[in-house]
């Protein structure tokens, strides 16, 4: 068994050696003992951030440390560091790793590395006492898809879910007895159908492999999901390109399409946007598309399916309006957002006289 | 120690028939010990759904068995049912309750009684060998936070996180060879600003309590998250009232704006919708309101804040054209949205000549 023990203290003001001294206070915590040490894996960070000036970056300690204990098929038994403790020991296991957020909160990130869940419980507890003492509002939690064995000690603490994605699970826990002001959960998937018509009114649909649409004979516009992350003018551009080969300038949303329960209890937000083509050679992708071409406007729109389908003859009612110069829809401005000073894009009728000039 | 044992079976056709005996083939399933089925706590729900004609509603059959076993301190020794099994009691314990969705796929769904995980895991082996063996495509399940336990042993027969809400986790596999084409995770959530003006060109103004004006003085427009679930017109509605007391009715969305990273990896849809207002007495939300009035338009936009922030400013624009009847938003059209006749909201241009005529 080798242990190795690694401790650096960056002290910032001499406030913050005061601030660092009461976390010694054994006390105030639920100090784990030496058997349940020994069963750490792995590597364990350590980060003791301190907001004793608040929230801001001055006056911050942050004590690192790190742990690394070779494997054992002993796990149980206790290695002879956890055996006779020393106080850098202590404090290693003492409080999980966890960074300020800009509301007042701690984001605790895990690596993948295993850790004995018992051992988990025993460090959340004592670092929720630290938290709260700290008054800290809202606690993150990420952990990775390979340390599910920590979803039910987390639980047990009082955490909740938040959001999931395929490899990681958000919780979350609001220390505060006020009221519950951390963000909503996501509601809503984005998708696109993109209207794109060449200089010979003619427009570009396809008849996908799987799906709703899938062995009807419809010939529909193409249509895909706006990725995490991913403008819904690039979206609508890539989506052209990938199921058709057609590269495409993003001209406007034309109208767009709120539904819900679109999966469980989710939304669906979807967006009919026009593009302009500037290439005509169609390749279509093997996996997702049966078929693609270029359709005269006017058989497009007569299909029986598109006649009896609601939602698909108001889309075709105004694709025709935009056709025939009679429709503004919204264009992309870029934009700054928020106090970040991201960029990000504000859709609008840039026709601000309400004539249709473009 | 009780055992309740009751099983249907309904038998549709005599394709049926053999189909379900298909299902007593022993050798296709990995079946559970004696000792593991004992340590059922709670109501076990076991409904076989062969899908053995496709995946429509015809030629199904189904078989429904309920094993309720009392609670007892004893839960490793086997029951007399369990020890001595019958065919019954073997097929009630093999397999886990799903339903069929519309994708070829299954959902299972567990209620918040306590499952002990190593059966869960055992039952969940043997689910997946009869799912495949159907032929079925996504696997859903449904954990409520009370059976966080039972996340390790999904995770480990190949599921993943899908989503997450504060009180479920849904976890998914994709059986098939094919391409995963399971739907994507919602990836926005939506929020909602109100510009709402009365005939003395006075706009409705609110200071929040906290969030990040908070403090800093400025006057803007009520926000607010839409519900899962909850139409955009209807949440801008609400949050008015809710936050001014004021009542409204929702005339357009006069611009929208992306955003991403809001929180985590998540995106935001910010939707700017004007509302006519239809009372003028105002009532703070105590809670979140520190202030509200009806402020001369001009007054609120020359703000400087408003006039240092890049995306308010532009909005401040899009809102001055809008009063002077040059500007077209997008107004909500009831439809039907795809195939399931449920009724949505279309948002599009009324205007399709492009003139301000509303």
């Amino acid at each position: 068994m080798v242990v190795k023990l690694w401790c650096r203290t960056s002290l910032i003001s001499s406030t913050a050696c005061i601030a660092l001294s009461s976390h010694s206070n054994r006390s105030f915590f639920n100090l784990p003992t030496p058997q349940l040490r020994s069963r750490a894996q792995g590597l364990i960070l350590v980060n003791h951030t301190c907001g004793f000036l608040g929230s801001g970056r001055l006056g911050q300690v942050r004590t690192e440390c790190y742990l690394n204990r070779r494997r054992s098929s002993m796990m149980s038994s206790p290695p002879s560091a956890a055996s006779s403790p020393d106080k850098q020991a202590e404090q290693v296991d003492r409080l999980l790793s966890g960074k300020n957020d800009d509301h007042g909160g701690v984001i605790v990130e895990l690596t993948n590395e295993p850790v004995d869940p018992s051992l988990f419980a025993t460090l959340l507890k004592a670092s929720i006492s630290q938290w709260r003492q700290q008054g800290k509002r809202g606690v993150w939690i990420k952990l990775p898809i390979e340390l599910a064995n920590l979803v039910e000690p987390a639980i047990k603490e009082g955490f909740y879910y938040h959001h999931a994605e395929p490899k990681y699970l958000m919780l979350v826990c609001w220390l505060p007895a006020t009221t519950n002001t951390l963000p909503a959960n996501a509601t809503h998937r984005v998708g696109i159908g993109a209207f794109v018509m060449n200089a010979k009114n003619e427009v570009l649909v396809v008849q996908e492999k799987s799906g709703r649409f899938r062995g009807t004979g419809v010939w529909k516009f193409p249509t895909g999901v706006v990725d995490e992350g991913e403008d819904i003018c690039d979206a609508a551009v890539r989506e052209v390109k990938e199921e058709t080969g057609i590269d495409a300038t993003f001209v406007e949303i034309l109208a767009f399409r709120q539904s819900h329960k679109s999966f469980f209890e989710k939304s669906d937000l979807f967006f009919v946007c026009m593009l302009q083509p500037s290439s005509f050679d169609i390749q279509i992708q093997e996996q997702e598309i049966e078929a693609a071409q270029w359709m005269p406007y006017e058989e497009y729109v007569s299909q029986p399916f598109i006649q009896q389908h609601e939602m698909l003859k108001q889309i075709a009612a105004v694709c025709s309006a935009k056709i025939l110069g009679k429709y503004s829809g919204f264009s992309p401005v870029e934009t700054v957002t928020g106090f970040s000073e991201k960029k990000s894009y504000l859709y609008l009728n840039k026709n601000a006289n309400g004539d249709e000039s473009s």
